[in-house]
């Protein structure tokens, strides 16, 4: 099919979809869940063997991406999400009589979404981009990811399944395989109102550029991941350093290390250092290599390492044991903070279980890490009470650069919910006012309209002056159901 | 003072400002609408000789921009605008406990805000960019508009008197003045977070794609205009032709036309076309023309008709009177459909009491029309209810072209209110999910953080567990105070 016709019949079936209820909308992602469950036995053994991943975890992200369009679909059937606002008309007031005037969020219309290699399922073909965006009214072009072909051509097979069963039109979910070329043209045909991406940043990037270059730039919610630092205060460090270094060695190690809140990046002081590094060795012998998700990022994460290897500033915890064509086994490299704030290249994300542990000296120090430091996905800070109330400037500090701040745990595993944040400051994502994960990552797709004077019988529902549809609304400033 | 110590004073005024309360920055901002007012009789006059706009208007603009400000002043003092969302723990949650994740929306950093030339205090210095940022606990860097270099004086003053009579830093705000290399200087500095502006296409575009180029993209909401078409039905357009026509130019000359809402076009159907074009020649007559913002405006005004002049495809209904040094005269091209349809050309802002009127035979032609148009800050419908309730393809699209849809009345006159959605598609803005007018125009300056296990001492009031500021909240999904 020729892209041009994609794309129109993508368009029309976006004039067709995005009135439709919200209850007609979650009905329809009610019956793809459904559809994916009764397919688990087919799709899981396909993602496992594309992936590399583990059978437990397929099968639990599988529950992860069901679970995600059920949130979805309660959202837009309760329907409070579009911020109805209502400013009534004063025909007396002086000196001027004020109109009526509406707005609510209207989606967007046809988005491209780009699937990522490291969740087959969760943020891949009925991942949470492509599931917000129709949540929101938009359709969705989708262009799968070359490192699961099939996995994602039996999720776009559900999909279209469910659209069926619900009487909407297949057009509103297009699946798209290629490679580059293809992908550019989806970003640059004029129809395209938004790009949804996952992935690194050399890749997001691009598209970001493209995106504005176009004769009408569009918005590119590109997560590009990042080093997730982890900042140790002394007296934490003291107290805890079997149990966090257990932690840290948890969540480095987790799924080969790909993730995009995998902690590369860990500072740790000075005194602390060698027991923390202690615990950490031995936490390490435990852990076996595993397969990474293709040769290819298992290539570019030992050619990162032997780049690293070179620099005379690295001394190797733990080194690589041997370059393998499939398996990443983990990788730590200690560095002086004052070596670490001299060169960037110290910030740049090793897509695997590697990680910078950061030696500093003092709480100055600390400040000028916090000032440097690039944008992040999450930052964590394992420290006692009475250390973050002695460092307000440090907390306030890490606050401008990073989408979840942390005190307990680690990094990895992110919560579905309405209170996620998972984005952050550039270089995190390309759109730091946004998520990814959770019900805010609807609001990506949709902006705001307003009416004014609009007969009440044309209005939608949502802003009708009976609120049928039950939902809070602003009315004069003030919120009420 | 060198550019590199204006931004970073504005960063570490940021940084202190941020983390005060809603009522502190809402008594900050009630304060400087009290001194604005204290200086009515200084301020006025000076903005009536750099804009020529009447003193009437500029009043009224006065009352409109304290108004504005006391609208932000009573939303941050409120609070709920943060949109604060809990997920509390449940650690016995299986097969993973929940840990506690709390969202809100922190302001971004040090903005860049550069005036208007047509609202010298609403939309400059004092205006509504400068005041949703400050409202939203950003820093702002101003870049003074070279037509009115004595008002913006005048009025950072008065913002530099409330900041020391609130015993807030002056760095908060910061007054430059100059040309375009200081304004690109001032979008390329590292410690910017975001840019604001209204003005040309030209202009916003600039500055959007300089913004897009640095190192670390920031983001640019640019409102550049639009030429707010105004749909006119045969039934409406045959029983209120007269009505129609005084609105029409009512709002095309209102201000000699230097609004970003003044309609341009305007499609009127064939068989009412004589008879609405000979209402709008009865109310032309009484139209004098008078004094624009400043010469070069003038000049750009009838370069852009001497142009226009130049093709075939135009009937003159009301020419250019004379080419004046300043005086602005309102001029009225009438073009077919048809040809309107073949170039883009006929779809650019002349900025001025200018419009085409754009005769359409059928609806099929409208809806080739609404299918062409260019993205819109407005759009106005005129219509009998049955017109409206038979075309409902027409309405369907025409929402997708614009942000705000008006069914009476003329674009002009731009509500300051809740509900209010001042933006659009592009080219109307660079950023259609924000609006420029309204209490929602305070999120462009703000971005979401979720913070992880924080410990209750730490967190912003907005989010601990007794709600000290009795806010609206998204507990586990719901709304409650």
């Amino acid at each position: 099919m020729h892209i041009d016709s994609i794309f129109h019949a993508a368009q029309a079936a976006f004039l067709a979809y995005k009135n439709r209820s919200g209850r007609e909308k979650g009905h329809f992602l009610e019956t793809l869940a459904e559809i994916l469950e009764s397919n688990r036995a087919t799709i899981v053994p396909l993602a496992v063997r594309e992936s590399n991943l583990p059978e437990g975890r397929i099968n639990g992200e599988l529950g992860r991406t069901t679970g995600q369009i059920r949130l979805f679909a309660n959202l837009v059937k309760e329907g409070s999400w579009v911020e109805a606002t209502i400013d009534p008309a004063m025909p007396d007031r002086s000196p001027l009589p004020r109109a009526d005037i509406r707005r609510y969020l209207t989606p967007l219309g046809p988005v491209v979404v780009f699937g990522a290699s490291n969740f087959p399922l969760a943020f891949s073909t009925a991942g949470g981009d492509t599931i917000s965006a129709l949540a929101a009214g938009c359709s969705v072009i989708y262009k799968a990811h070359p490192a699961h072909p099939e996995t994602s051509r039996k999720v776009a097979d559900c999909i279209h399944q469910a659209l069926s069963a619900c009487g909407l039109p297949t057009a509103l979910f297009t699946h798209i395989e290629g490679g580059i070329e293809e992908g550019q043209a989806l970003i640059q045909h004029p129809v395209a109102k938004a790009i949804a991406f996952t992935g690194s940043h050399t890749g997001g990037m691009a598209l970001f550029q493209l995106a504005n270059q176009r004769e009408e730039p569009i918005p590119v919610f590109a997560e590009m991941g990042s080093v997730n630092p982890i900042f140790c205060l002394p007296k934490k460090c003291e107290n805890e350093t079997d149990a966090l270094a257990k932690a840290f060695v948890a969540s480095l190690t987790l799924g080969v290390g790909q993730f995009c809140t995998n902690p590369g990046l860990i500072f740790v002081p000075e005194k602390q250092a060698e027991k923390f590094e202690r615990a950490i060795a031995t936490e390490l012998k435990d852990i076996t290599s595993a397969p990474m998700l293709h040769p290819g990022i298992a290539k570019a994460y030992y050619d990162s390492i032997q780049l690293l290897e070179a620099r005379n500033e690295l001394r190797w915890v733990k080194a690589a044991d041997s370059r393998h064509l499939i398996n990443g086994s983990p990788v730590l490299a200690e560095i002086k903070a004052a070596d670490w704030l001299k060169d960037r290249l110290f910030q740049q994300e090793v897509f695997g279980a590697f990680a910078f542990l950061v030696v500093y000296r003092n709480e100055e120090e600390l400040l000028k890490i916090a000032q440097q430091l690039l944008g992040q996905l999450t930052i964590t800070v394992w420290a006692e009470l009475e250390e973050l109330k002695s460092n307000p400037i440090l907390i306030n500090l890490l606050q401008e650069k990073c989408g979840r701040l942390l005190f307990k745990g680690a990094p990895t595993g992110v919560e579905v919910g309405h209170a996620m944040q998972h984005g952050g400051p550039f270089p995190a994502t390309t759109a730091p006012n946004s998520t990814s994960v959770g019900t805010y990552a609807i609001k990506r797709f949709a902006r705001p309209i307003a009416f004014q004077d609009m007969p009440q019988s044309l209005l939608p529902e949502a802003l009708m002056d009976a609120n049928p549809l039950g939902i809070w609304r602003t009315v004069n400033g003030d919120l009420s159901k």
